[in-house]
């Protein structure tokens, strides 16, 4: 099958098409997405290398052992891989198991190809009324979400989200939902436009005053200078969500978190269900984020054109070899 | 009068003897303490310079404008000073009031003198049981209660403080009342020696088993590093507190933090009434903690013996010229 494969250079690859192993789903992909993960593993991240990609939708072609009929489904999935036994697996942190895999970025051959596999209680099927191109853009929503899993916000709240990429947007028009007041900042005219347009606050980070203060600053700039920038603009006691999975150390300034006694939140991938609602009741519109979609043969143009600064989503369909 | 002061360079130097300003009192300082803040002050932390010191007991000798009688009164100080208007003063926050002064630390003569004002509404009477070399430990040991304030620590966690200096234990003695399993790291055996007298498991750093995770970690080494060391210690969606203070940016690896979903909360001074509680009641003893008590002729002697990694306690007896 094809596959986009990483091991040092990215290349379009002709790989085995994989076996599912017992409670596993064997899922011909429809639609992937290249996530700000995929271009940092190829900086390095976490060491990586084989087929990337995380976030697809796919319909189940057969399953393997004991597990419900599925065949035919239309789904997208969550990424992480527990064992299933150890004391994080039974409370239901599957994915923060130590011997964990996660598709395409830990242990696990990814979505970026023509078939996947992950364990059929992974998935989840897609409401009828979801496009591929929206229902793609579950797993990263879910990390969003995954805030207002963490962290309590009210309506009275002041919240700044720094980033206008992809994650950022989602972020903020996530956090819209409690009806607390969402900034978002970000360098990129044409990304702060895309929020604007949905109804979201964006100004350019240079144009942020210097002392003014927010309950919560979301850093999702993919920046590993962010933390600085976000301890700047937290009040006293507030809270900063650190969403940017980024592959450098940086010299922070603890002294203010100190200080002012902050509480800094690290916050990964999150629950599928909430996500699936809002885009299938349509709360939230995905679809002004996307870039453009690409054919599984121009995989290389396509992860051109995500590494530049001002995308949006890159899509891939693999429905078009 | 003679006073310690810090402008560039530490001296005794003759100070004029201060005035309190209407809504303060005039205290004659007994006993004040060297903090490894004052040390870090002494290497550019805040660029502060005057009369160093904010550990203190005293004597009220004087008070100005419309205060309760309060002379002859034994006290210990809370260090911050808000201008008690604004929104952060307003909610009890006055210690993160952006316009507050801070004793010997912030735009405000510190305590390392003879005499030092403070507004009156900022001290506490010492109860009659405790002397001087006790109570003048009620500001660092207020600082460890503010973790009881900010963390819900319950019997069945366990917690590591990472550092066996004087913060440190305290931090452990004081995390110890919860009934949680309390282990403290450190490097200096004699350290470790007066914290296990005092029932608490105290082991070398190198000693901690490399796999091993804590519920909750406190990060009190007074090392930039030290949130380094602390991250690869703290369970996922675990906690790690930030005491300590530092004048340094390092290099920090914020992917632990994202990926295992670790909550870091900064933390700063704490409620003065637990601490002076526990202080009476005998369930904290800080006499272990005292290395030495030198007259205030010999503060310069004071600070050398107090800037060597393995000191504890060094107090200033302004009792004794």
């Amino acid at each position: 099958m094809k596959a986009i494969v990483y091991d040092g250079t990215l290349r379009i690859a002709d790989m085995p098409k994989p076996v599912p192993a017992s409670g596993e789903a064997l899922i011909r992909v429809s639609m992937a997405g290249i996530c700000s993960t995929d271009i940092e593993i190829m900086k390095g991240y976490l060491g990586f290398q084989g087929i990337i990609g995380h976030e697809f939708t796919g319909i189940i072609e057969n399953t393997a052992g004991n597990v419900p009929e599925m065949s035919g489904k239309r789904v997208v999935g969550e990424i992480n891989c527990g064992c299933g036994i150890c004391g994080l697996c039974r409370m239901g942190l599957e994915k923060h198991c130590p011997r964990r895999t996660t598709l395409g970025i830990l242990r696990r051959q990814g979505a970026l190809a023509e078939y996947t596999t992950l364990p059929a209680a992974n998935l989840h099927e897609i409401p009828g009324n979801l496009s591929d191109e929206q229902a793609v853009f579950t797993e990263p929503l879910a990390a969003a979400f995954e805030i207002l899993e963490q962290v309590t916000i009210t309506r009275d709240q002041r919240v700044l989200v720094l980033g206008d990429g992809k994650l950022g947007t989602l972020c903020a028009l996530t956090l819209k939902l409690t009806g607390a007041q969402i900034l978002l900042a970000g360098k990129h005219a044409e990304k702060l436009a895309v929020a604007a347009r949905q109804g979201i606050s964006a100004l350019f980070m240079k144009d942020l005053p210097q002392d003014s203060t927010f309950d919560v600053v979301v850093e999702a700039t993919g920046n590993p200078q962010g933390i600085n920038i976000a301890s700047q603009f937290t009040r006293p006691r507030g809270t900063i969500v650190l969403k940017s999975t980024v592959a450098d150390n940086i010299p922070i300034d603890l002294a203010p978190i100190v200080i002012n006694e902050i509480t800094v939140v690290g916050s990964r991938c999150g629950p599928f269900k909430p996500a699936l609602q809002a885009l299938s009741d349509g709360s939230i519109d995905v679809k002004p984020l996307i870039a453009a979609v690409f054919p599984a043969r121009d995989a290389e143009e396509a992860f051109r054109a995500a590494g530049k600064k001002e995308s949006l989503k890159i899509l891939i369909d693999f429905r078009r070899s």
